[in-house]
């Protein structure tokens, strides 16, 4: 690929050779900031950064995570740094407390080293932040300077949120690993809400075992897949309804995924989304809008000339929405929730497209999250697996989805997959 | 009752006087800003005034609650007033906007006139606010100051918010109308969070039909019940393992409240509580301490000797809890629910003590919230209906709840069963 940035940096390693002696966390993350220096005047990926306050945390601290530096979405509260929110209603608004993710992924030691771009309060007016791999391309978003950031060197981790696909898409667009974990598996607070039933944390690292080694240290569980091999998953290769949406590109990676998977060992078939799928595809819309009608009532209300257009048509939309529309789009949700427990009877995880095919051209719009939207809604958990590219040599992400709970498991299938990608 | 403060104000009738133009939206805020300044010295319920911004919005608000003063508990942001949240941590922290509940109450045309008194972060210590039918007596927590000011008629309407039993206890222990709607009804954006599958918004007023009115105008819903007398519905008198928790007198409130609803031509039957629901009990504590000590890790790690002894207990026990504990404990809420399902086959709503009695003598506590833990967890909708009293003339308080989503018929129960007891 002809890039002008240098490529991801896998945390775990880092951290191991930080754990060995071999980098001093201070080294580490000085060479975070040499790398923000020198790319970032291109990449955009950053809307604050502390250097001075990074160096002075690396000098204390302690833990799995020490001396990995943190890039943290805009919209995600971290004392010391603004909140921006890609907002001109937020510019410079300094928050008292750290989100409760960011307070936790400091007391495992990472470094916080500055708020990542987001669009405009994670909807899609697009930040200024370029694509790593092809900087003429946009990054995805919501979660934009995130997952360019991880893309691009600059940082080994990184936190996004998805609404829609603010994690899946961007990761896929960068060549990237994204992680969204089971609905609230990660706390939400602290960070501003577009829709609270859809709101989700998502991890961004160069690779799979880089965002489940984040997420075992945030959340004390056991997710890392670093260890021995994990048994050969069954995978469903899901085409879904929206199949014909994605660029030839894209179903040939989803069905090159497939065979590369059998070729490792997985029993891979082929399922059917029922026709519920579609029906909680249309729900989500209405979900997320109603909803954000109401996260946004107070700037909707003060500062609506200070939003972009496309924010306040669809506050417009989700103000006119009646609540028994609402309730008519979650009794759809559940009804989809309920299917989707019998589809996972024969598989492990689902296989399906990350995005509709590689990042489009130009900054002007973060691409769509038709393939993430009902993922999002069904809560559980998904990652995008990195690996395949397009023949123009843009990344092409598929997408791993677990049952919800069963974040172990999707995580190893993810991994399984990563590895029969790169064999 | 030896009251040294006003009675409640209803709200219902107060929009009455200003919609048929016998009192403007200005005057009726003298009222209330006149009962502030001649009680709050001694009710202590507010922790925050700004009377001028009070009038300034009383002289352009429209809408069906035009000139109804909110106090708005102080965990609960409103943009222009410090959200102080009963800790030396926040004291004169100023947010950048509304919390949605409270722009959405704006956007209705009330009036926010202060923050009112909060325990600690909504959790057990208590702050300096008294009873307004016995002020050497508790007003229960933790939104003492929203049940205190509604009680002592300083304000018509109050928000609140429950994560054990914070709204319908302190509604119960002064004796004015307290609801819990059903789980995420309202958002509880913008409101510090201490457990978010637990968190909930209430409200409180005069009565029932207070309550309702008001989340009519605040949801959009059909939530009024001032209209025709709704159908006589099935109550279920669920004791619980707790019964033997409940003093004499409350016992004798919930068996009184059963008999008046009985004579007014109401099926009322005994429910025994399936076993599972002492597990979700339980199950409760497990939960909310888990979640408090992610949600309030950067007090917990910044602010620890600030903290009060009982919360930095509480959450060093949440953070020493193991994750397989809490997933445990919300596999046993999930089944309570499933089994919650079956409970209504045979009646509307249930009928059970708000509180184990009568407010507690002193204010070294808020009493406790057992008989709303489950509840909550449920995240059922809850009404406390006043008008029964203990032999030393304190108020007690029955709570109605009714299956998830049906508000409605909550309401409806409480109005009916409220009505009952005035007779």
């Amino acid at each position: 690929m002809d890039r002008r940035f240098p490529p991801p940096v896998s945390a775990l390693a880092l951290a191991a050779d930080i754990e060995a002696g071999r980098l001093t966390p201070r080294a580490a993350v000085e060479r975070s900031i040499e790398a923000i220096e020198a790319h970032d005047g291109l990449l955009q990926a950053f809307a604050e950064t502390d250097f001075d306050a990074a160096r002075r945390a690396a000098d204390t601290a302690a833990g799995p995570l020490a001396g990995l530096c943190l890039g943290v979405k805009d919209i995600i509260d971290a004392a010391g740094l603004p909140t921006g929110m890609g907002s001109p209603v937020y510019a410079g608004h300094r928050p008292p407390a750290d989100a409760p993710v960011v307070a936790l992924s400091r007391r495992a030691g990472a470094i916080v080293v500055g708020k990542t771009v987001t669009t405009e309060f994670a909807y899609l007016h697009p930040g200024p932040t370029r694509n790593p791999v092809r900087p003429d391309h946009t990054p995805g978003g919501s979660s934009s300077g995130s997952a360019a950031a991880v893309g691009a060197g600059l940082v080994p981790l990184a936190l996004g949120t998805q609404t829609g696909g603010s994690v899946i898409r961007p990761a896929a667009f960068c060549g990237i690993a994204g992680y969204k974990p089971s609905f609230r598996l990660i706390p939400t607070i602290g960070i501003k809400a577009f829709s609270w039933s859809l709101d989700t944390v998502g991890l961004f690292g160069a690779g799979v075992v880089d965002v489940a080694f984040y997420a075992a240290h945030l959340t004390g569980r056991d997710l890392r897949v670093d260890g021995a091999a994990p048994g050969a998953p069954r995978f469903g290769i899901a085409r879904s309804h929206l199949w014909h949406e994605a660029s030839g590109a894209m179903r040939d990676a989803v069905e090159a995924a497939g065979r590369r998977a059998a070729k490792a060992g997985a029993r891979v078939v082929d399922v059917d989304l029922p026709g519920i799928f579609a029906d909680a595809f249309a729900a989500h819309q209405t979900i997320q809008d109603f909803q954000a009608a109401q996260a946004l009532a107070w700037e909707h209300d003060h500062h609506a000339a200070r939003l972009s257009p496309i924010l306040r048509e669809t506050l417009d939309l989700g103000r006119a929405l009646r609540p028994e529309d609402y309730d008519r789009a979650r009794r759809t949700a559940r009804q989809a929730r309920l299917a989707l427990r019998d589809l996972f009877s024969d598989v492990d995880v689902l296989l399906t497209p990350s995005a509709p095919g590689a990042a489009p051209e130009g900054l002007g719009s973060t691409g769509t999250s038709i393939f993430n939207r009902v993922w999002t809604l069904m809560g559980t958990p998904a990652v995008n697996v990195p690996g395949l590219a397009s023949p123009d040599r843009l990344p092409l992400g598929v997408q791993v989805v677990a049952p919800f709970g069963r974040d172990r498991a999707c995580l190893e299938a993810a991994r399984f997959l990563e590895a029969a990608l790169g064999a």
